[in-house]
């Protein structure tokens, strides 16, 4: 038997992972960011084949990535983790600069940063697990504690969206929350998958628990991804 | 320029890795476990090829890994973490039972275990990148909160040992700790590498920051790995 609530104890960071190749910039929000060797010091990095990035990850042959603090701006997550570079440029209006491989490296939200040469590419059918070796690194930011997935998910009420190697399917989640009123509605974010209980509220825009949906302020957006209220359902 | 610090931002967990071959069972403290695939599900695992227990993970075919939560025993830590399994029984007195593949599963100071079959294996020089398909798994403790490296580094002063994949040669770490007085002494572990700073005492054992280390109870020990006062050196 697997539990899927069992996933949810294995901890992770959240990491901004670009890449370039030519012109075409590439970033994305992963947790699955593990050094593999110590020396030479080596990074996997799990990415969907179905994400765009992926492909310009594996064709520019390096790739960087941002470790975010606590702190971090959720619409920087929001654009990077749940909006496709198809659709929009994602780098408009963050900070960042070019590094050795030339692939972008942002220091918005970020307290530190790796650039890697990838040296394998291990093939694992909805994923590539791409192997970097790290060419540089530094910190930016040693007061600020790295946000981990954990944080995001207890703090932000963030989950993991479908292309990613951690994504558990809600449905197969047991909800038993002690807190969870009979009365308390939830509406989803249709693009993140952001839950928002009216028990609850959303403390990080300032909503106290209780409040309706219909009562959230007109430009209230999701925490998570920045989506405005039409784009929520009603679970 | 790569700064050896950064390393210390990126998030992981501990985990105690385990496997049995024959009458032969084999654990170790791990941090590197991490999803690579959600469906079906997947795991990595970096193990040392100077670690006894990596080979028998490797003929077996199939390791669980424990979670750690932040209650967790230092002396499992240190029975698991830095002592081999060619010298000591590490199961001896710890709570286990045999999953579906064979495998030991540590339920002592976990909150959750997982047990997977290898399906692939990368050859990363000093390391074995272990890739495991999860096929079962349990929550054990859904209060307790899963350790964390940056804990166990932070609360409890524990270092990686030589062969982990996130090893870090204490000796390039910038030492501009504000709080470090001239006068402080650092005593190391020559076990594990815990540095008893007078300075800050030893606060999960109930030693007063001041302490020095001549006036240490002669019956208190490392607390990472249990090593007595006469394993450690003057650093």
């Amino acid at each position: 038997m697997i539990k899927p609530d069992s996933y949810f104890k294995v901890t992770y960071g959240l990491y901004l992972v670009t890449a370039r190749l030519g012109e075409q910039k590439v970033g994305y929000v992963a947790n699955t960011v593990f050094q593999v060797t110590s020396s030479p010091a080596r990074f996997g990095v799990s990415c969907s084949k179905d994400n765009f990035s992926t492909s310009i990850i594996e064709r520019s042959g390096s790739f960087a990535f941002s470790v975010l603090g606590e702190r971090a701006s959720t619409g920087l997550i929001g654009d990077f983790g749940y909006r496709s570079g198809r659709e929009i440029d994602k780098f408009r209006g963050v900070n960042y600069f070019i590094g050795q491989t030339g692939s972008p490296i942002i220091t918005d939200s970020a307290i530190a940063w790796f650039e890697c040469r990838t040296v394998e590419t291990l093939d694992l059918g909805s994923h590539l697990l791409m192997i970097g070796e790290v060419i540089a690194s530094d910190v930016l930011n040693d007061q600020i504690k790295p946000l981990t997935y954990q944080y995001y998910r207890d703090v932000l009420k963030g989950f993991s969206p479908k292309n990613a190697p951690t994504y558990v399917d809600k449905s197969l989640l047991e909800t038993n929350s002690p807190g969870m009123l009979s009365e308390s509605e939830i509406w989803q974010c249709s693009l993140c998958h952001y839950a928002y209980e009216t028990d609850k509220g959303d403390p990080i825009s300032g909503i106290d628990p209780g409040t309706r949906f219909q009562d959230l302020p007109d430009d209230w957006c999701c925490p998570i991804c920045g989506a405005d209220k039409s784009q929520f359902f009603k679970d």
